[in-house]
């Protein structure tokens, strides 16, 4: 089952996509995608209708982030081999963890706005893991059960405000747009593996990263596990898992960052794409 | 004016403080006390009303944190000259900027629960800052504008998950119960100068920080100016400012972490007090 929220930004309303790729309105059934609504019993129910009985959403609506009231947004870092090798950073011992401001995230094909001054932006095709059942202190092998779904992430970061603003990383993460979440949340059932999904980013059409989930250091499985014993996930949490290898700042013979007219596109198996346009605030 | 919310977690009613210190509900005036609700018209609608008009709430009921549905926590690091030193870290040369989980957030007098492995868990009292109105690429000279008003938050630091578990300093800091937020919120237009403010914690009666808001190395209106031009503010965000010397990890000869059955109590001039017990998750 494939959720997703459509309309304008903040007044969103549910929606799932049908066989044939087209928008059925879920408003009659949920008030919304969010942690209130990612339970397995809700799921269920949304499962066994038929999306043939549901209204048909004409056009071609704006998408929003696939799940609303994010409640925080833990981002793991440097957790590709080949994207840890391409920065000439060590193999971390544990998952990095930053959070991006929840102010951050946008829906899947919004335009990513660059702040004033930012010279060093970057792309970061990422697989997102929604949390769809409260944990703590969880074992590896619990993990996956309290997943709802999957999406995709582009954790855009700006490369000088991560590193050179005495801001830790979260500086150069959580400016407005830096986090495109969606299309749709792919939940669970669908997703046979997460450690077996190809993901890849185009930036104005060229071949920027082509990864697969199968190179992470640490699983979904053993983030969530890690994550769980400081603090509680909750429904509604989103992880960001990190990204393989082609950002910007690892391009050679010279970094690319992006400005304003450039085109985005993220892809991940099963989950979708995602297709941004740059452009910079006035 | 002091803006509170009163009741069991997850179901607090908003309220008010009185000048006999006794809590009057205002369920009757707004939903919560939320970013929703600081505009300047509905606080000047709430400061125009006369107390004793209000229900008068018996008992004494348990507070939660001030401010509901905060949307961003952002925290600033090694903000006092006097704290940098004990730290032994250089005066940074931009405000450093972590985020804490908003899962972390707590009433001001709710247990602390350390996490299961936690044997290094720490103090910060600090001065929070809560935005009533939504502002990017601010200037100083305007910032103080955007203030709602302020509280205590006691920014509880885990020292070995904030340096040891690769995982930028949000390890450490994003624990549950490790954001009391309160008691109440004290509206602008109460604090004079938020550069003029003593404040202090104690832990088992024993005074280990002593400071004031003065020797702070970024003004409240140079923390929101900076963090402006990164990301918009919005109502409902709230800034932890920094903590003065005093901590735990800098005591002389021997650091002192916090243990199950330690008391630990906030103040911040005209800002009230913190009272938390300290207990460990089983």
């Amino acid at each position: 089952m494939k959720l997703l929220r459509y309309g304008e930004t903040g007044t969103e309303k549910p929606g799932l996509l049908d066989q044939d790729g087209r928008i059925r309105d879920l408003s009659g059934e949920v008030a919304d995608i969010t942690g209130a609504t990612l339970d397995e019993a809700t799921l269920a129910r949304l499962r066994a209708l038929d999306p043939a009985d549901l209204p048909l959403v004409e056009g071609n609506p704006r998408l929003g982030p696939c799940v609303g009231n994010i409640g925080k947004f833990l981002c793991i870092g440097l957790n590709y081999s080949d994207h840890a090798a391409e920065t000439g950073s060590e193999i971390p011992e544990y998952p990095i963890l930053f959070l991006k401001a929840n102010s951050a995230i946008c829906g899947p094909n919004d335009t990513v706005s660059l702040p004033r001054e930012s010279r060093h932006a970057d792309w970061e095709v990422e697989l997102g893991v929604v949390i769809g059942k409260a944990g703590k202190y969880l074992s590896e092998a619990e993990a996956l059960d309290h997943v709802a779904g999957y999406c995709i992430v582009n954790d855009v970061s700006e490369r000088r405000f991560q590193s050179k603003l005495n801001g830790q990383w979260t500086k150069g993460k959580s400016c407005d747009t830096f986090g495109p979440v969606g299309p749709w949340l792919v939940t669970r059932d669908e997703i046979a593996d997460p450690q077996k999904l190809g993901l890849t980013s185009d930036v104005n059409g060229r071949r920027m990263q082509d990864g697969n989930t199968g190179n992470m250091i640490f699983s979904v499985a053993r983030i969530i596990s890690h994550l769980s014993e400081l603090m509680t996930l909750h429904p509604g949490d989103l992880i960001a898992t990190g990204t393989p290898s082609g950002v910007g700042m690892a391009q050679k013979p010279s970094r690319v960052f992006l400005r304003a007219g450039d085109e985005m596109v993220m892809r991940i198996e099963g989950l979708g794409e995602q297709r941004q346009s740059v452009a910079q605030d006035g």
